[in-house]
């Protein structure tokens, strides 16, 4: 590796730390010996970057009897310390909320999803977060001072500061400072994301879009949104908006879900997953008006997946929001975006199902305190 | 600056030799005390540095009597010698070829047009292209060798290697190994583009998007194509698909322009350039169908580029292509995409006309040439 001289020693001690934490966190645990192999460091080095990692709390000796009797005196071995923090992802939707809690090696530790009201008012919906979290932190024996981050997904569009500029779907939500107000409940930072955003990369990190680095998540609902990784990274688009493609059926022909999948004249309100789930089911046991009502609809839900596959041409399109019983949408909407793109991507369904959203945010808290325990970039 | 240890004395030259050129390229002349000040770097390196890209061409010291009468001896003057090399920048179009040529330093020397028939053949309209090289070079009075690279950008899907991998508009383009065959002709670098994303790379260097690293170009024609930078960066697609938009028409209840800008029943055909600015001059008189046709126009125009919008959001869109009498459109196209997008980008006209693809193909060039003559990591 690269080594630097040392004209600002507290940068060279960064780095040197970095290195070594990124080493254990890699294995089990490591000798001083195999640490000295994995970094490149002399024994000295290694010797006093683990001993500042140990009082910080971000790495321990394990206990020298766990192993097997050996002759003469073991070699010491170290660990991380994945307990020493923990990260929380929260999805804050119409008519859920949800939160998972992991350590610091993203092991997951706990989840708890709980049903609100679509007409539920901000503060409330905020009481209700704040809730989830306490009996999340609670049943999983984690201290709230042991949070390190904690990301969060919701409908709309979301300034870089984690206000909410434009939100249609939640009532309230339109220009509420969720950031700040979320900021007050925890002394660690939090990170606010578009749902969809999250989604992107909860299934790029453990789903259905592991290894594409270019790739589009498509949240199906009653106005699909779109999240999308550029170069393994997450494409916000100069204003936050990048995939809100739910407005394209108002310059088309397109109509809203709620008219395009029902049978009968009037809209199928509340349009909820089991609604959703239900005109599938009966299409696919024949009924003709069903079929109609589901070609309505994959047709509008392919226009806008072919104009964000036009436009952006990614390597994986995975399709998730209204996860139960989406199985039947998959071979239509393959099949008309084979025939309308140009170069017809991969398209996959969900892997992770209605905790996209939770599991991306909590990943984005991971990426953060990653950031700052291993960069070595200043 | 960073000061590297030597491990690798041949990587630190070749990073003193980038810095030094990096400094001398934004001067007029610098003199040896300069260039230290400069780059940080001792007087023998300097020196060194100095002497090495003399011997290469790269620099050459000023005519010591340039200046005014001194007393004592003027302290020697070094500059970068732009017409060391030269980069060629083509645009291989459905109605015309066109080169642009420029020296080390990217200001241009010559350039030059040539119509080709719409339907000549591919063999032919690559003989277009090499005559027109040949002339451009004789009447600049550049020899071949010393072209240091040439971009070139065509209509279709272009792979990474150069070939055409799909093209409606240009007769014989589909298949053919583009790049290939122009290296024949050339003893330095080719590089074959896609010409929208070319023409996004053009007006980001020196047209309408300067400064703005999340920027799309669209090709209004036929069929509309477009490019995209993201973060500073072409945005070329997983597939090099990306901004291939012309195929949304077909999944709404959008036509071709030559019938939508028709104020017959019969297509107007062809439709160039010419006939566009026609059908734009008589709506402006007040002629009612054609000022028909023209919002028919603007609104297919409209829905491809709120695609694109809605996809990306871009900081800005700019309109080219069919470059006269476009001025027409921009207002009515940034009246609809205001309405339907959730964050409308500024939407300006082309500043560099039909120019714009051949431009950004030069750019492309010079960005190949600087990366080997800057390039301070491996």
């Amino acid at each position: 590796m690269t080594q630097l001289t040392g004209r600002d020693p507290s940068l060279l001690r960064r780095i040197n730390s970095a290195v070594t934490l990124h080493a254990l966190r890699g294995a089990d645990a490591l000798t001083l010996t195999q640490l000295m192999e994995d970094t490149g460091l002399s024994r000295p080095t290694v010797e006093g970057v683990v001993e500042g990692l140990t009082r910080q709390g971000l790495v321990a000796e394990v206990d020298p009897d766990a192993g097997a009797p050996r002759r003469g005196r073991p070699a010491r071995r170290y660990r991380f310390r994945a307990e020493a923090g923990h990260l929380l992802g929260l999805e804050v939707g119409v008519r859920a909320v949800r939160g998972v809690l992991a350590d610091l090696g993203g092991t997951v530790v706990g989840t708890l999803r709980r049903d609100v009201h679509q007409e539920t008012a901000a503060d409330e919906r905020l009481g209700a977060v704040r809730a989830l979290v306490a009996d999340l932190l609670r049943r999983s024996g984690v201290p709230r001072g042991n949070l390190r981050a904690v990301g969060l997904g919701t409908p709309g569009i979301i300034g870089a500061d984690g206000a909410v500029e434009l939100c249609a779907a939640v009532p309230g939500w339109t220009g509420l400072d969720l950031g700040a107000r979320l900021r007050r409940s925890f002394r660690c930072p939090v990170l606010v994301e578009n749902d969809a955003n999250l989604a992107a990369i909860g299934e790029h990190w453990k789903g259905a879009a592991v290894g594409a680095d270019s790739m589009v998540f498509v949240l199906a609902g009653l106005s699909p949104g779109a999240g999308s990784l550029i170069n393994g990274r997450l494409h916000r688009g100069f204003g936050g908006a990048a995939g809100e493609i739910g407005a394209l059926h108002l310059l088309g022909r397109q109509a809203d879900p709620e008219h395009l999948l029902s049978t009968t004249d009037t809209p199928l309100r509340p349009l909820d997953e089991q609604a959703v789930a239900g005109v599938l089911r009966r299409a696919a046991e024949g009924d003709a008006e069903a079929s109609e009502a589901l070609d309505r609809f994959v047709e509008r839900l392919s226009h806008d997946v072919a104009a964000l596959v036009l436009a952006i041409d990614p390597e994986v399109v995975v399709i998730g929001g209204w996860a139960t019983g989406l199985d039947g949408l998959l071979e239509p909407l393959r099949a008309r975006l084979a025939g309308h793109c140009l170069r017809a991507p991969r398209v996959a369904l969900t892997e992770l199902g209605e905790e996209a959203v939770a599991l991306g945010a909590l990943r984005t808290a991971l990426d953060h305190v990653e950031r700052e325990l291993f960069a070595v970039d200043r």
